[in-house]
């Protein structure tokens, strides 16, 4: 199967770089008679875009979404939807010095390695987040299906630069509150130190963390499938796929590793002819299958690469050690623009499995 | 793609019960002439056994290896070996009950209601740990061709019920020490404790869960592909397919999340005439590309589900409330037996890897 | 993907050799809940077994069935399917010299180079038509399902040794007659012919091919999807894995290319409110997609290669010409043999796409 | 997978409709450095257009094709490329009949019940010949690939409307004259007939169909893998989604059917330190392997189906017969436009199993 292809019934293929002529992605397997329209996407890449307040040093992007194919009189078809995003705001000038001298943290190194510099390495190249606009363009489509049968994904910030927030909000706070702060924080309090952690690392030519984690709710019982089939395997796959993810766990996560079975184990209990647990230390998964207790999932981000603080670095032509000062554009902190980016990875693995279970047909 | 099928060129496909005939494994990509005899998967399987002093309670099976096909007068000849191992010291009259009575933690629930009644709920079915030993043999085998090519996988337990290892093991001390210990942990002081902690838990009725570390080392630059061939998006969806899983992280990983850019991007220098980074908060992976560093992923395992203690359930056909307390052997900490499987997992992921870009050939 | 699985949702992952331990198959993807015994695949087996009357030089197993998992109180649980057949009536001594004396016709010589001469080259090893066990057990599963929505597949011999059935016979005819005659021929006096034609070659140390036709009927409209995954492509490529297999083709086949456009159109009307063809030169598909009319598939053998009559060949050691005469015993005729695994065959591909479309769940 | 996508290594997504915005394509696995221009893609996609004499009833397009991602600096990158083809010479008003009343022999009728409707049926939608466009554009790379490893993909016209060629021409004949002349085939005398052939249907309002043999050399022994790995499989599979394949046979194909095997095996000789065979009929493949011979394949096209003479059909909506002429412009015979095609095919079903066995790099 193709490296920049995921997915058994929704698959979806990603193409194009930071620099080049625009970042794209075809989404196939999407059933026919969808109501679909650039708009819907649109609303969906709009969340991906930097806030101005606090970002000022990013790129900013007008990202114009194109439906190229798949689309017909207001309908999805069936065919392959191509969606392409034409890159404009483009700098690539100071990026040329990376080539040969890479960037602590980024893949510059390896990359320069593995494709012997025929890479394109303006801006990062295909190894750019900008390639998550294909992610949440795919991942648009999915939430439509997902809709279709009560399934909802949501995602907020629980952590940036260490500060943590204090409460779990519940559904409906997150679903109401989390796109109206810049943070995509919905502990107010929190998001306050927050947005001081980014913007005292800011000042000081550095980059921030965190935590964004994903809830979903209304998953049926049993979607996942054993052994490699596994739920939480497949969203785990993919939630690494978004640059910049060093850790994912789901429910009690690391936590767990540190309870006791009785203190872990999620007891069952019938409440309204329904079975739930007391707990969800699971997170809506075990042993690969969804439980239908809400689906919850954290994914820790590492700071952002590129930084302008001097780091010691090498030249790969002369073998020699050397320093770099990372200029132009940069996001101090990523976090609150991958809140969109995780949920759209989530519903496009959601979507993936109820498909393949016929539950969305 | 099949449920029980993992890897491109290094292609698993397992099947079998816990208690039914057998579990097995087809391997299927293994390159001819790879001297391979019963004994070098025999070896690694022996590592997955339970050790007698503190797992008193768990079913103890020989697990002798039958090599079926793909194997020649001791060579590989590139067609798919398929193993078996002969289940015999089943006990299956104890799990009937958890087919409409689940346990808490388990599978049981949503595959009761996925399957219909219909799936082998004996010892945990395919949900058990006992399909692991398929990963174990396909691990010795992909243990070897990475040895052709210098690469070595090694694992470790660094925590378990809470109690850590104080200082990181060198890889010589992993290595040496590892198997040498019932507890897998080369730090013998935190090993007491955790001894303590585990046979406290189990005069309890209770479980402890805990977390495992795999190094590789050797892997040359650039291995893995962006952006859905990325290594560790890679390893974490076949990580996530060991029962027990919650939590998956590569170098610092949640840590990275509270670091700056500053302090977590690993500096370059040059040393005796390679490229190597000053730290290794990247755990060998940036962009989904080893960068030659060693690879450092760590795994975060629940305790064991079955436990003795009393726990609140429901019964599926009543749906009413009800309680459990689930009788039979069981083990009250899997972490040490989680070691050779870890092993067997990454070396699995990174032979598949290296077949793709024709380091192994 | 594998080289030994096909399949998208009924998986199927081939192993074993012609003389090694066994032949089997692992069929991931069967739902849970069919009733399902070892009788069911025996049945479909002992039909590939050659006719004592024809072929007394071949040899002859009896290829008694094993199912080793997936299969629990009577009934399918969903989990993966491992039949093996265990190989009896192996006499390997005469193979050694094939190893590096290419028999004409034969994969011996490819597989010497590509393996460097560690293939099991005994009884052709992987490239025997031994290894069609594995998909006439899978078939046997396969039309069990289709079975539960009314689709059938038919096969029967339309051509050996240059004898061709003079009409083409009713569905109920091939239901019927196909396995009354030794020849797998519905047209009796063909077969008389055929039989003579094949008697003739095992004479004169030689051998026949022919052609086997396929039929299925009861296929949904809609079957298959532009544009890889069409129901006709992916017919050919399970067929052409058949060893021996030249040539495929669909309904008029190679003569519709000799047809007017106006003649080979098939013609719409509506016929007891059904939408029906006047013709079927499609051989029912159309756009990769079934249209609801007979599947019908023609699949030409070409002769079989191992033959005792004195050939011209080389020592792939000492690169000199040489001369061949193959000993032991030889299928002179294939075809009758072939009928059951182009209906397996057949019935592999339609089920799983009947499962992708979830007609069959 | 993908029902859009085909390739292991070298993996081809395809996209677009034919009377929608664009047809396109994305190449995944193409190695970095590999010079590639617009001009490389355009040369193929030029021979893929109707010659002006015979076709003019034909929508005529300029194709001019634009790389969207994946070439940096006149290299290939390693990174997906993207290609598109804007449609412009679009006439859709005639197709709306086409939804309810299906054209006979086209992909009308099973398309409209699989969606409901809701395909883009304008010009076919996906079931046009032009989303062999991808193909060709994916296929100038696969063949700049092969060039590199001295492997070439030729083919030609062997028969139109019943009219054959006399004799088998040489490589060095085909390579020098097919696209001199308009039918794509070499001998000329034939192509006269062909030609008066097509004219003679045209003037009828009828339509015919034809064979087209392709030829590859210099392919290395030992490519493809047993069993569905089979070099010939893949090759069919692929060959029977270009649109109006009936069949395809490989060397003798049909004819072996009717051989003997003393007659039918290719003898093996040494001819200046190399094994060759005396005859070909395998067409260049045993058992799924290469043999270092030329490969050989034969596809038959049916006639094109959309034809002016008026043919039964029926209405969808009220479930009655009805007649239809199909105006507008069509192809009378689309074999010469195949060849392009069908080199296409066959340069990249190669160049994915050289991509796998790292032959190409």
């Amino acid at each position: 199967m193709s490296n920049n292809s995921i997915g058994r019934r929704f698959v979806i293929t990603i193409f194009g770089e930071s620099h080049g002529k625009c970042v794209g992605v075809v989404v196939d397997g999407c059933p026919p008679r969808l109501p679909l329209k650039e708009e819907d996407i649109q609303k969906e890449l709009d969340k991906r875009k930097p806030s101005k307040e606090f970002y000022s040093t990013t790129r900013i992007e007008e990202d114009k979404v194109n439906i190229l194919s798949g689309v017909f009189n207001g309908y999805t078809t069936g065919a392959p939807i191509c969606m392409v995003v034409w890159n404009k705001e483009v700098q690539s000038d100071v990026y040329e010095e990376f080539k040969w001298k890479p960037r602590p943290g980024h893949a510059d190194y390896p990359a320069s390695i593995k494709y012997k510099g025929y890479h394109d390495y303006r801006g990062g190249g295909i190894f750019s987040s900008r390639i998550t606009v294909g992610f949440v363009a795919a991942g648009a489509i999915a939430k439509k299906l997902l809709k279709q049968v009560g399934v909802e994904v949501l995602a907020h910030v629980v952590e940036i630069g260490g500060v943590k927030i204090k409460t779990q909000p519940t559904v409906d706070e997150i679903r109401e509150k989390v796109y109206s702060n810049p943070l995509r924080c919905v502990d107010f309090e929190a998001a306050k130190k927050m947005e001081k952690v980014i913007l005292e690392a800011k000042k000081e030519g550095d980059s921030v963390g965190g935590i964004v984690e994903a809830i979903a709710i209304n998953i049926p019982v049993g979607v996942g499938a054993p052994i490699f089939g596994s739920l939480d395997a497949d969203l785990a796959k993919f939630l690494f796929c978004i640059p910049a993810v060093k850790g994912v766990e789901f429910g009690a996560g690391f936590k767990a590793a540190r309870m006791r079975g009785s203190e872990n184990n999620d007891q069952y209990v019938v409440r309204d002819g329904k079975v739930i647990t007391l707990t969800n230390n699971a997170g809506g998964v075990l042993g690969g299958l969804s439980t239908g207790m809400p689906l919850i999932v954290r994914v820790a981000f590492k700071p952002p690469s590129s930084i302008p603080k001097k780091q010691r670095t090498v030249n790969l032509k002369t073998m020699t050690n050397t320093e770099i000062e990372v200029k132009g554009r940069y996001d101090v902190c990523f976090i609150p623009r991958a809140v969109p980016i995780v949920e759209a990875v989530v519903a496009n693995v959601l979507v993936d499995h109820l498909l393949l279970l016929g539950t969305i047909k």
